[in-house]
């Protein structure tokens, strides 16, 4: 099976401006560089128009990329969005072409291209997001460091139970299917941390946190440490996992789609950055784990090393 | 039916930025500006793999988007690579990507990023590409005044009669296949082009000369007039086209997928630059009709308004 992984470590040793982070940064002047990403989603293997609205899916599409660009620490300007689309979907489409138009100008993106087509079957979605970010502070995910902090801003886990409950065909847990079905690109929180030299890598969750700390390891060179103890789900949080019939530990680290951002800071200076950020954002930039030398990801409970075996998200593999 | 002239127009109505060219320009510095285009290529709707090779589709899928910047008069820089991929296909997908890298390299193109996904039934190719053009130089199709003569750097036609005679298993056409299969963008005339201050309007022919006409003349709000007289088709292409039951004229002027280059040149200037053309690359810069005041396209023959009804070939109808 051709993984994203491989094709990416192919695209790599083939292309010596492939570097596989959440975008790429072409130059753009002295003070300033272009970040660009495209992330694609299609139906029935990113979403099901059952219980995507064409509100949600214009939302979400552009809050992937967004989140992208978030992780890079670089402000969103432009977009061009792609579509294919089948023959049943007219009606589907406009609604989404309206709400897509409307949220790019509510984030204040300008939407300035793309191309349209006809689809056999599916639905594809292609969007381009293009930010501007400070040349230097623009963030990576090949400069973590051992001794580093690694953190979370924003929930983990979270849209994993939307998902579940909407394959389910659940109607409870709005919530979570918020969380899923609109994810907001924390582009604010991005631009902030990015202007903090202190944190050495980032980039955004959207396939799980396992997986994302594993590319941002694997990319470092680097070992992640995940303090199982750290993780801390709430009680609302591990009581609808009981509901789902989902262990909540596995939920927090191996569901996919939350988009919040992944960053490791200096230890030294995590308690000013942590201080500074709840103050500015008014919610905990949540300590995970740290960084030591060696590679790939391993857990500890209370300091204590723990085997634990998960069977990552993947996007191919079918939805649930 | 939602055709791309109604998504566009829609979009256009809602995004200040969205100006419906080949592609979009976005600012660099006070001598350049970066070009960006995204073209989406489908299975079952803009390719068949009974007849692709992996090369073939490789080619094809970046020059469609090469042929964009080449329209504005930018030199390519850039590339993003999405791709959905079914599982029955690792195999061709592997030998694509072989394939994409290197024509990127012999492009002189950056592979800088992209995204890869499972797809459910098709093969699903979306490029990003990022060129750079001198701002005082880069062409847009809205620009053509009326006196301007029409011209195209290229054949038209051609790329039909390939994917006709493909769709019909037919093993002769060997040269209509190949110009169908792997067209080659027209970068350097574009950068050429770009460059003579005579040209006023130009953009890619990817949709069939009548219809690409059509488009820059709206955009234009003139009216094109195709002298039928001009078209001339070859003796070899007439014969191919009786082989395969096609009338030339219709073939010339509603095959796609050419991705030549139709400009309009201010008259007075026209006899200068075709000379110059044609010093520089060894052939003709085919002059085929003038724009006037008015709107859409219209025929003459010999001078005398003709009236032909067309078909135009759209991305939302099956392949044949």
């Amino acid at each position: 099976m051709l993984s994203e992984a491989t094709i990416i470590a192919s695209l790599k040793s083939q292309s010596l401006g492939f570097i596989g982070d959440d975008a790429a940064v072409i130059p753009l002047n002295q003070e300033e560089n272009y970040v660009i990403t495209k992330d694609l989603l299609v139906e029935d293997v990113h979403f099901r128009t059952r219980y995507f609205s064409p509100e949600n899916l214009a939302h979400k599409a552009l809050h992937v990329n967004l989140s992208d660009l978030a992780a890079m620490g670089a402000c969103p300007k432009y977009i061009l969005l792609g579509i294919s689309i089948p023959d049943s979907m007219q009606t589907y489409i406009e609604e989404f072409l309206h709400h897509f138009a409307r949220i790019c100008l509510e984030e204040r993106v300008i939407l300035i291209g793309g191309d349209t087509t006809k689809s056999p079957d599916k639905l594809f979605i292609s969007v381009t997001a293009i930010g501007m970010a400070n040349t230097t502070s623009v963030k990576y995910r090949h400069t973590a460091k051992s001794g580093d902090i690694i953190c979370v801003a924003g929930a983990f886990g979270e849209a994993h139970l939307g998902l579940v409950s909407l394959e389910r065909f659940l109607t409870k847990f709005e919530v979570y299917q918020n969380a899923y079905l609109s994810p907001a690109a924390k582009i604010q929180e991005g631009i902030w941390l990015a202007a903090e030299s202190t944190i050495t890598a980032m980039m955004d969750l959207s396939d799980g946190l396992f997986v994302d700390l594993k590319k941002l390891c694997d990319s470092s060179a680097v070992q992640g440490v995940i303090a199982l103890d750290r993780l801390c789900p709430s009680e609302i949080f591990t009581e609808a996992c009981h509901d789902l019939d989902l262990d909540p530990q596995e939920a927090q680290l191996i569901g996919g789609e939350d988009y919040g951002l992944l960053l490791t800071v200096d230890a030294t200076e995590y308690e000013a950055l942590s201080k500074k950020f709840k103050q500015h954002f008014g919610y905990d930039l949540k300590r995970i784990g740290s960084i030591t030398e060696g590679e790939g990801v391993c857990f500890t409970d209370h300091g204590t090393p723990t085997d634990l075996k998960l069977v990552p998200f993947s996007h191919f593999k079918e939805l649930i």
